[in-house]
């Protein structure tokens, strides 16, 4: 299998989609908040760019049944339901509704993936939950995509991303070929070991916590605290097909 | 100081280099040859992006104290006189020569730095030299640019650049500001130290070993061998005004 990590989406072309099983990690916070939000019983999230998309198709859908999700420079966009927090989205918020979710990084990777065979959100809450799906595809070729922060390696999703390929080399059986950001991603991984720490000292990290988010950082901290496993299928996010429990 | 480590050219830009001091990192293996070259005698190196850019330049020159050199896909480009093989540039071939020099990745970094303060060309054969001419100028803004290989993180420029960043946090008195790519090439400089097996496991080191340029491979490994720091400026690359033995 080959094993591909990108350590920001700048250098990932639908090219490097083609044909792949991509994951893709926005730790803070856009994938925590998705997989969470899935965990509580969201029936979709459509990811949107920018915000006009948003408002644009908020009169199609029935707006008791919509919420209206994302941030921009890590603050609630205005006139929207929801934040980019995590916590926000508990169960009697979000249970069967339709969000229309627009954050600064996690959808431009989302965008950039869209020919891959599969694409899977992960962070650290279902790290092992999304090697586990990944491997049960017995795929030729899978990508890890980090999202990064305004088109620089992000340490949080870096570090997340180098766990999975840890646990995708642990788990698989057979030949794995890894670039050399996965290799450097298993082993910072591995000696950056305080998955806490480091998404306290990241520098988007740092940034949440003097907005006031600091409650956030240690809700995405936690690792495999989740089954869920989200899936983009025609632009639309659900648990649809997933091994969600 | 501000400290700032990009793990290749993508998300760097002219506006990353204004008002910085940046540090080119290509170990395999323009960097390596330019410093190589350098401590033998070259007169000046003149870096160009295309091979057509290079034939336009020779009528203008002294040809018998001019040297083409340079590589496509890693092979020497067709009817010039040097590929890009460090141990080619020997003291008898280059001193007191004029090297117009074209390589795939290196070039390009060049060229998006063009606005800095100053650029100077770094490897594993000149890390402490780096290190100490930077501190010298006691820069605010420092910017290390690895050269990556086809857009995407090499290994061997990520550790290469973390040994930097390690070097210059030791030697540094005062307060270091890094961004993430800095914390986290740091600490895995400090968990891969086997410089020589960095190299020989990186994707651009297998690629080289198998069109048959180990030698280079190990060549390049290692640390410390120069004090000379290779200077970009006007376009043009020498040692003037460096702290060359």
């Amino acid at each position: 299998m080959e094993l591909n990590l990108h350590s920001e989406p700048n250098g990932f072309s639908e090219a490097h989609a083609k044909g792949k099983h991509v994951v893709i990690i926005d730790v803070l916070r856009a994938s925590s908040t998705i997989v969470h939000a899935c965990e509580n019983g969201v029936e979709r999230i459509i990811p949107v760019a920018q915000v006009e998309d948003a408002t644009k198709l908020i009169p199609t859908l029935d707006r008791k049944k919509t919420l209206l999700g994302g941030e921009r420079e890590g603050k609630k966009i205005e006139g929207f339901d929801l934040g980019n927090s995590p916590i926000e989205y508990a169960r009697n918020v979000v249970k069967g509704k339709t969000l229309i979710f627009s954050t600064s990084n996690g959808t431009v990777a989302i965008a950039q993936s869209s020919p891959a065979d599969e694409i899977v959100i992960g962070c650290f809450l279902n790290v092992s939950a999304v090697v586990k799906h990944v491997l049960a595809a017995r795929p030729k070729k899978v990508a890890i995509l980090c999202s990064g922060n305004l088109r620089q390696l992000s340490l949080e999703d870096f570090v997340c991303g180098g766990l999975m390929v840890r646990k995708l080399e642990e788990s698989f059986r057979g030949k794995l070929t890894l670039n050399d950001a996965a290799v450097a991603a298993s082993a910072l991984a591995e000696s950056m070991d305080d998955v806490g720490g480091v998404v306290r000292i990241s520098s988007h990290g740092q940034v949440l916590a003097e907005l006031g988010f600091a409650d956030d950082l240690e809700f995405c901290s936690k690792i495999d605290k989740y089954d869920t496993v989200p899936i983009v299928a025609d632009g639309r996010i659900s648990t649809q097909g997933s091994n969600r429990r």
